[in-house]
């Protein structure tokens, strides 16, 4: 019996959480990262270098059975590299269609996905022509690059104009128009290599300065079709990219319905509560399909809700007392702004997670 | 911040699981194991060697935030060892308990545990006035070392006396009456430093050529008076250790009520389920316990059943494809009577878990 071995391109938490839901099953893993000390190295063995040193990628992609990648901003040449070696789910494409916002949104539209109006910006007159088309407010963004709120910028007024195009310029952007969204929400979906797909309940996002804070589960007040709407923001790109893994796209709910904002091809933060929430986790679904297995049940366990630890851990022992209360600790150094651990706290109904969350936060807080 | 690293006796798939529970959390592990290839090496350092290597122990005990071990065949001796560099949970004198069946059985009875009558026998003639006493049928067994049904012997008849002495004579015996039990339970239970103490709900085990083949939890039937009791055969035995961390104690249900069997000071087989079927796991609880961090709740998720692999793994994708079963490979070369996984399957209720285990067992069955 030949065991798997999946070679994940990126080292940070979700390749660590894909090797924690792997390795019980018996899976191996394998991780390319530059980082030396990159944190799922824990799990498995480590590839430290860049993603365009081709030998490296070439030893690394060498006898696995399947390489996969956990952080989006891995360079889709990396990904044909790998290729040589060993199949890639998802592939090079979903990379591509990831990383550059225009494409992104144009992908979503083509496949009658919602998303804020949105022109390209390369020039000067390309923006102001945008700002004139779309009216403020409006969100400038360089198209490639920009994560957790970074490179970009909101213009409310006309005078924003010219400082915004100082600090982003020099690189493509996208200009979107502002959407006064009521909350954001989101859906984690896994598509299996036979076009079956599944997809958790939709969850409710609270974001702080760009980084998720908060995500509830399943999303308060989101019915069934809310639920068939989001799908229906998800799979279409899945199927169109003939996409093997999890996926997620983060939604905006507006008083006209949802509108897709961007889109993650893989694991994500906002599905970190699948790993006690749900009877199978978004990192065990992901191993299952990139590796042809069966895709697990997606059902959620109860209500959840995760709380992203930002710069530091929380001390374990006042949030181990919280009834429900599961402590992910990623191993890595603090540092002030970086995603360092969550909480997730499950209960059997709304008013008891609350409570327990209520709880949490203060816990997080102090840190 | 330091980070807990806990240092295990043992580096079997109790040693895995435990770091399975505990590297989420940011605890780090190392092993101290005779084999080269103990399997929970996968998850933190290897200390490889005999456990009466001083120097060894010495090297592996200094540094840790804790010792603890995963298998109750583990030295006294090396647990004082140890002791001299770190705290030791739960200590030595458990080990000794556990790992003589006339000192378990007299410390269970001093401790008003009901058990099987039993008899020390030393000489031959121990042997005929015990058989005399108590009557046939009989369990012959050495007082120390033997484990999954190795090491006795059942005596139905006069004739049988003979060749059991012949077969096991020459170290320490006792005499068991034979229990005419109506099935097998056992209770996992957990106990923190101050004294606080959790079991899991009781569970139905089934046994065959003296390996654990299934367990089902919560035990079908049992009720609150049931569980009650078979607390009641757990915690003097863990309070008056003053131990900490996870024990099991196996009983068997009779129509006069409860009796211990025996019991294991560490993580359980018969507990295999709670990583899915429990809000927090034993795997995860024993951690807990020995950092001195507070006791995860032991409520049970739906209903539950383990299947264990003894001697292949089943395929994969047949026992995924089943909704709510859990894969469990413990990464171990297969041989034939070797434990090399398990697989737990839950539900929402016992029907559909009936059928979802009919369908675990065919798997399991044509590996």
């Amino acid at each position: 019996m030949e065991r798997p071995l999946i070679g994940v391109l990126g080292g940070g938490q979700l390749g660590r959480m894909l090797a924690i839901a792997g390795v019980p099953m018996g899976v191996s893993f394998r991780f390319l990262d530059p980082a030396p000390d990159a944190t799922a190295g824990a799990l498995g063995a480590r590839y430290t270098g860049a993603f365009d040193d081709d030998d490296l990628v070439d030893r690394f992609a060498s006898g696995v059975t399947v390489v996969t990648y956990e952080w989006e901003g891995v360079p889709a040449p990396t990904a044909r590299r790998a290729a040589r070696s060993a199949a890639v789910k998802p592939g090079d494409r979903a990379l591509e269609v990831s990383q550059d916002r225009l494409v992104e949104k144009t992908t979503l539209r083509s496949l009658g996905v919602d998303t804020a109006e949105f022109r390209a910006v390369d020039e000067r007159v390309d923006l102001d022509a945008a700002v004139e088309a779309l009216g403020l407010p409006v969100v400038l963004k360089t198209r490639t690059g920009g994560y957790d709120g970074k490179g970009q910028a909101v213009l409310r007024a006309a005078t924003d104009v010219d400082a915004a195009w100082t600090r982003l310029s020099g690189v493509p952007l996208i200009l979107e128009a502002f959407v006064p969204f009521t909350r954001e929400l989101s859906v984690v979906g896994v598509r299996d290599a036979q076009g079956g797909f599944r997809a958790y309940p939709v969850v409710e996002n609270r974001h702080e300065d760009g980084i998720l804070r908060v995500s509830r589960a399943p999303a308060p007040g989101a019915d069934d079709a809310t639920q068939a709407r989001a799908e229906a923001c998800i799979r279409p790109l899945l199927d169109a990219l003939d996409y093997v893994g999890v996926a997620c796209v983060e939604l905006f709910e507006t008083e006209g319905g949802l509108l897709a904002n961007e889109w993650a091809p893989r694991v994500h933060n906002s599905g970190h509560w699948t790993i006690e929430g749900a009877v199978t986790s978004q990192f065990e679904n992901h191993v299952r399909a990139v590796l042809g297995w069966p895709l697990g049940d997606i059902a959620p366990i109860g209500v959840s809700a995760m709380v992203n630890c930002i710069g530091a851990m929380p001390d374990a022992s006042r949030v181990l007392a919280i009834d429900g209360a599961h402590l992910h600790d990623y191993g890595k150094t603090p540092r002030p702004g970086r995603k360092v651990g969550h909480v997730t706290v499950t209960a059997g109904d709304a008013s008891t997670l609350d409570d327990r969350l209520g709880r949490v936060h203060a816990a997080v807080a102090a840190a």
